[in-house]
């Protein structure tokens, strides 16, 4: 298995990026084909004694910045990085793509080069959170597309529910409608519309669930369109962080809350881990003809590597042709 | 002043409300009008020797549950506590009314019961929210209308802004679009044009915020339609409150833990308060054309008498001729 990687993208990219990719290597014997400026990667490479030898590197010019328009993925900069790596995939240079760079360049360029799954009206973008019980769920679709009609979000619940079943091995995933409340009836005429479909689905629907329910781990996948989406997985990881923050402080206040400190740490620790992106690694784009894996824009090497562990798992489970089967059956 | 009271409306009714109402009344001066079922009500208020003798009684048969249509306020239910104290208001026979009970209700009986200001699109439902700085801030829309317009988003942000300034007294409130991104091109439409209308107004526009970025404070008025509003609401306040629970039972784990409690307790109390929504009291419903004030659900007698507070400021800073004002010169 070959996977591609956009060695430019994200806030610690080159050095982090090649780090987790070498190591992903090693450890889950993957090939990695690097893509970005080969004269940065093999200086970044050498002054930081890691031995890229083992992976391609093919050359882009270009970088895509955080905060580009998504769109420069496609005529702005055809040579970036994340462009030559989505062709590349598109070609079949490779089995997926994982990118730590620009979410709306990743979510575009997965759905204009590498190209949809035959059926599927959108992509989405699928952000897996942990919950507060120690799981996690995948929130679709957190911003590929802003608004959507109730066939694409049912989309949405089948491909996310494949992808929990096959890579997080989640059993039977229940599958809930972000909603304002549990009646059927509640949501504007977007979510009644697909409730009715949803529940007519061979899914494991239950219903809708509000944000509150989140993280006591009330589904397994929660559906919505790309804005309010978005707008929940950014508050969810928001508060979660702040108040992490806000404990930390709390301990290092004097002497007192120091030895209190002291004596918790080792539990401080494990229940900051269990909130850490780091170990879920990010987000597929659900749609696209083959796998694209989103790692958090501030991946270290861990991150990255479970990126492409994730992505490996992707790919072998095969949840694309599960996924054209489902959308070819409605 | 004379305030109505919902006396059956919340988790807790009526024994907090009436206790709190009573309290509300000796503290700031205030009238009250309990509206609710008279024989229940002083039956509960003699079992635990509430003297509710200062406060006029007002009879109403009916009481409309949390989980109920919104829309029983009107038809299903006239002579429920919420819709004759809604009429009462209506009718001039009180300053103000606040009620624990049912959202949907309250803003539906708000719009159609009370009136709205002339010249108000839609009301707004408007919780405040702690912010983890110590401050806090106002969301509006979280569920009174699921979509809007952008003439709508402008006039939650006017009205809005002058509760912030008048009762909450944040000076210059800062006004943010709830948005995917901080760049003027982001979102869909709606936000587009939004941000447009809301740069050439005369409020304090600070641009686009993320949902990632309200926990440190941000801004103090945050717009957004009632679907994606009442998801951040609760995303919000139910991340907040399981993290808080989370750290409770780490430290309530082993002898060692609870002695790092017994060090610390003093300065998590502190924390848990600045998050205590029983601080805050509630949600104003913005745009009616006289002041209806919800309360927390779950609220106890303090949390209620601070809702009567609150509403007190509401009537007495005259929001209410600014909004009028405010929306007369559009």
């Amino acid at each position: 298995m070959n996977i591609i990687v956009d060695a430019m993208g994200g806030d610690n990219a080159p050095l982090e990026i090649i780090k987790g990719s070498l190591d992903a290597k090693n450890e889950y014997g993957v090939d990695i084909t690097l893509v970005g400026d080969k004269a940065v990667i093999e200086k970044c490479a050498k002054e930081n004694d890691v031995d890229i030898s083992s992976m391609e590197l093919v050359h882009a010019s270009e970088v895509i910045a955080t905060d580009e328009d998504a769109d420069s993925v496609l005529k702005k900069k055809p040579d970036s990085s994340l462009a030559v790596a989505m062709r590349l995939l598109s070609e079949g240079k490779g089995d997926a793509l994982v990118s730590a760079g620009n979410s709306g360049a990743i979510c575009v360029g997965g759905t204009l080069i590498v190209k949809r799954v035959k059926g599927v009206k959108r992509p989405g973008f699928a952000p897996i959170l942990p919950h507060f019980n120690g799981g996690c769920f995948m929130l679709i679709d957190a911003g590929a597309n802003l608004e959507a009609r109730p066939e694409t979000l049912v989309q949405y619940a089948v491909m996310a529910s494949a992808y929990m079943e096959k890579v997080m091995k989640v059993d039977n995933p229940r599958v809930a409608l972000a909603n304002v409340g549990a009646e059927s009836h509640k949501g504007g005429e977007l979510q009644r519309t697909t409730y009715e479909l949803l529940e007519k689905s061979d899914l494991n629907f239950i219903g809708n669930v509000e944000g509150r329910d989140l993280p006591s781990g009330a589904c397994d996948v929660y559906v919505c369109d790309g804005y309010a989406g978005n707008l929940v997985l950014k508050t969810y990881e928001g508060v979660a962080k702040s108040m992490l923050k806000k404990v930390k402080e709390l301990f290092s206040k004097n002497a007192k809350t120091k030895l209190a400190a002291a004596l918790i740490m080792k539990d401080l620790k494990a229940m900051a881990a269990q909130f850490d992106y780091n170990e879920y690694g990010g987000a597929p784009i659900m749609g696209t003809a083959k796998p694209v894996f989103k790692a958090h824009g501030s991946s270290k090497a861990k991150t990255f590597k479970n990126a492409i562990r994730l992505t490996k798992d992707y790919v072998e489970a095969d949840v694309i042709s599960q996924i054209a089967e489902a959308v070819k059956k409605k």
